[in-house]
């Protein structure tokens, strides 16, 4: 398997840490090693957390991307730090969210994507935010995400 | 990301309660932040407590609203305010959760919205109450609410 | 909302219990106070009790009904004793579920109803009845049950 | 292993049915097996039933039994005859679970006795309760039963 | 079981709501009809709201009660009545919870108590209060409540 | 509901045990009492063994059988002990699995039928097999089994 | 770490059945490897099966099994081969568990041992029986098997 | 129930963030309220960030604070801000966790203390950190954390 | 149920370890059993590692492949072995798992075929790949795999 | 917080992999950061690999361990490449959990250590390994580590 797919990245296996702002992060992409297939990659970030705009109080979020590549795949460190420069980013939950898959299609371009935002409760009521770039192609496998519905207590 | 379509909001950041009544309760709406997206915004609330017309006793649900905005976002605070202002207000449970499904459709315009109440038992049997606008429009994802079915003791 | 639908009730609100048959058992409806929306109610009844018909024992279910009113919804009490008028009530496990199904059918005339029975082991072996009236109507919300399958020990 | 032990048997393999009250029921013994060990037995009946006192309807109960055998075991049968007896009886939870244990007590002679009654939910609270002859004694294991609190919705 | 010590409550089977507040609420007893024999009673109440004293707003506990009843028994529906006494009622967190446990042992003398109140969270962060009036007594089985720790998102 | 579909049976109610192997084993029908709905009944058996063709070992399996009856139903019993008839058996997994939906679509000429086997791990590696006689007939509601995926440890 | 205590097996990697009764089934020891320290070592065996001597019919059991060593282990092949000979063999659930319990404290004279037995339901019941040699030693961990209780349907 | 402990609060109902750093947090107490009673609270903070002081990175963690008051309580609202003021704060786990117990311990002088972090894996492997400040107290209730243990996969 | 179909293989019953590589594993196919019927094969294999090509680090995944056998099973211990050849193999994820899913492909010519791999968090981020061949055939029933998305701590 | 203690390791940051054998392993200390405090430190390794001396085959484990630091703290990059180092290394169940406790005693000099193995199943039976030092000291906390019991299947 070819390794050499990874031979021009600036951020994997370097000690750079996050860029300070999403603008400033740079997501890395890597040629797909198996263009030959239609396949699902899913990414779940448990450790995601912007700032609320109105009060500048931490606002925290558990994401999950699945994404079809098309000619490429995003390396997975690069993706790392992309969600780690949110931290002192103010966000509102739907347009962040959003914005995240947005921004991910228009650079990856792969052939489906989809993306959640699993924020924590504020005011007792939990927002969770679900794009995606449409219908998933004929034939592809996209399991749900399944993660679960907020419960409160009890 | 533009805070400015928070700017004209009455109740965000103000300490006021919640109205008396559903009627009296003011739902306040922003622009849509990402409309050239469909996109899902679940809100789930457990907190909701409302009165028995038949016996003036308290009733209590989960709530679970999901829809795909149109042209605006239902702001959360008054979304909660909202909740709230049933704390005195006697509904059955069919009624009251169709009629807030109903209201919201009419006043947000919604692309498409489904609403839940999972209604804690009465009699030793709850009812839950499953209401959407029709079909959600293709391509666009709506995860399972997922709630568990009632279970009973064992 | 409209409480003069619960007008004319002859159970609810009244001390009487069960009928001593399911064929003297009277299910009671009200108007539906939300006619121009199609949705799903769902009551769960894990208390439900009847009469093996070959050895007499008694035998236990858990009971699950979704169903989209038509012109009537039906009376969460008179429901309620309806199911426990089965109690000394000899019944075998298909039948007796679809039977209910049908009746329910039959009198409701319901946009569209389900309902399952999941019955306690027997013999070490369990059986569950899952039985609707077709496809639901297009655009109507029906949650899986998510009732777990028997599991045994372990 | 002693098949004779079972021989006195009434109700073993026969095909009578429950006592129509508890006080006709008749619980069957057979000598321990293993009177060198001392060793808990736990039975779990999720099948009970019996009528309010007050309003005579069913009332349903998961029942746990855990018992250090004396001279004699309790045979199974005769047991799950015993519980089916308080079908038609009516019984206040509290008073109804510790009486089972006490006759259990009573009649059984076990060195140690434990037994809970976990009821469904009336007026949205379920009662659980609790009884045990006194501390385990030393050396015994006992498991706990671990059947899930309450939990309402959501 | 005697049905006697029931005949004196002047709620139980009657259609009065709750006070409007505790301090109107009235706890009625019946005698203990189980004497000589120590147990825990367990009253789960997932549906209890009253008001922060600061903001107005209302909040939400899932509470539970364990007690070994001393010469009387607590009467469930009087109970149900107090705790939706609390509905208006302005309380802190702390202090409801010990506050309630407190009366409770005042007015029961119950040979002991354990009361806890898990509060739906505020600010992100969720207040669980634990009561107990000392080590249970030897030789009672007192078991977890395991109610789930808050668990946030993901 | 019409006891005598049963009248026939050889097994049920008999002392009889299981054959000693499949091929004598002897399936039993009784007419379907509800001809004019199509259901799905669910069998779940988790008390399978037969023998590894391989080493003659011991192997285990949790069955569970889905059926549309067509003209008549199986009979719990014989089932039970058809299964039983395994117990001296040799098979490999997924020929064991698929034959035995086989054979029970040979004879009881069902509308449709779905059964599957989900085998304890060999080698650390469990097998499971789904067969399915085709597509389920439309407008008859099937729930998933949702017997867990293998976990392994951890 | 020394292989050499291995080397008198007669089982280990040999290709012989399972004895055709308890009584000859051999169980083989090899020396504690770790004779300086106390610790537990559980085997989990949940494809248990041996006859009922009533009727004959199958019976199944999930085992678990906690020692202390003294000198020896016992060893798993000789472990899974002396569990699979009770294929044939007809046992009362109580005397069976405990008596398993009681051959291997004889034979592999442990420090201390801890033996359950969860059995499937016959009858709606189903029997744990929890068995060991007295309390645990001071200073040795000994976690709880936390088999769940039998929980029925819903 | 007395509100004017909380009068001479800096930070409850205004709107000013959290400290920079954790030196600079002030942690604010008010009069316990419930001084006759030992009783046990619990926070569960599920949304805590600090930064790696090797890499720089971001960590996270789960917290669960569990305290018995002396003469006073903690006010949530400046242990929440207290919390987010190590957002840019670098810590070695084990340190963080018991410097955050041992800082609680002596400002708030608490009876009993008991604080725990379950930090999210690194190199695959998480840390969770448990600390107190000796055994509980005799007769007070301290109900285990139950936060999951880390599972990884499958 | 013919045994014969096993007569050739080189691997079963034997005592041969794993190849050194993946290129060197040789899987080994049997006659499908059951080929007038489409039915779906499951393997469940959590105990899979490889090593990071850019670190050389160990990794793991939990793997689950699904396929509809054509002419032939892919028999299980060969299986088993091709997984262990990867223990020393470097490979990234995605190729990986897309990679193995092409060969069984290739060398099974399965009717269809789904594989994924749930990988263990690197970076706090784990990796799931979901590939699949196409759509399944109508008709044939594919329970999802349901392995449960990461979670994090909490 | 002294980042000090931390400056003369050889492994923290560093890029070499791990040991070859466990003989070759080095484990690394670092000063307690909190001496004053008897605490709690647990870490969970679900990727634990080794081989079986009598097959060759790989071995998984589920590995956790809890200690109580004395003057050092095991840094925790080198406790991962210390298990990683059992990649090629034979070993018995029992004798490999016992004796990476028993090496980490000796090295760590604990105040107690507790180390546990939950290996997978092998014959369909997994083996556990509980090992501790002697009884955790008095007032220090040690939570049950909670690792599911092997389940099997259904
Ligand atoms: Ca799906
Ligand atoms: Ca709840
Ligand atoms: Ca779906
Ligand atoms: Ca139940
Ligand atoms: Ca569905
Ligand atoms: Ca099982
Ligand atoms: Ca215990
Ligand atoms: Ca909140
Ligand atoms: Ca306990
Ligand atoms: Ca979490
Ligand atoms: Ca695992
Ligand atoms: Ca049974
Ligand atoms: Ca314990
Ligand atoms: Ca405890
Ligand atoms: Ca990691
Ligand atoms: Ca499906």
């Amino acid at each position: 398997m070819a390794n050499s797919i990874y031979g021009e990245l600036e951020q994997l296996g370097k000690t750079g840490g996050a860029a300070q702002t999403p603008e400033e992060a740079i997501l890395e992409y890597v040629k797909n090693p198996r263009p030959d297939s239609d396949y699902v990659v899913r990414f779940t970030c448990p450790e995601f957390t912007s700032l609320c705009p109105v009060t500048g109080q931490p606002d925290f979020a558990h994401l999950v991307l699945d994404y079809i590549p098309g000619e490429t795949l995003v390396e997975s460190k690069s993706l790392k730090l992309f969600f780690q420069s949110f931290r002192n980013h103010q966000a509102f939950h739907e347009d962040c969210t959003v914005g995240i898959g947005e921004r991910l299609v228009k650079e990856m371009a792969p052939k489906w994507l989809r993306f959640a935002g699993y924020w924590y409760p504020r005011g007792g009521i939990p927002i969770d935010v679900f794009y995606q770039t449409g219908a998933a192609p004929e034939g592809v496998w996209v399991p749900e995400q399944a993660v679960p519905t907020y419960r409160g207590r009890g």
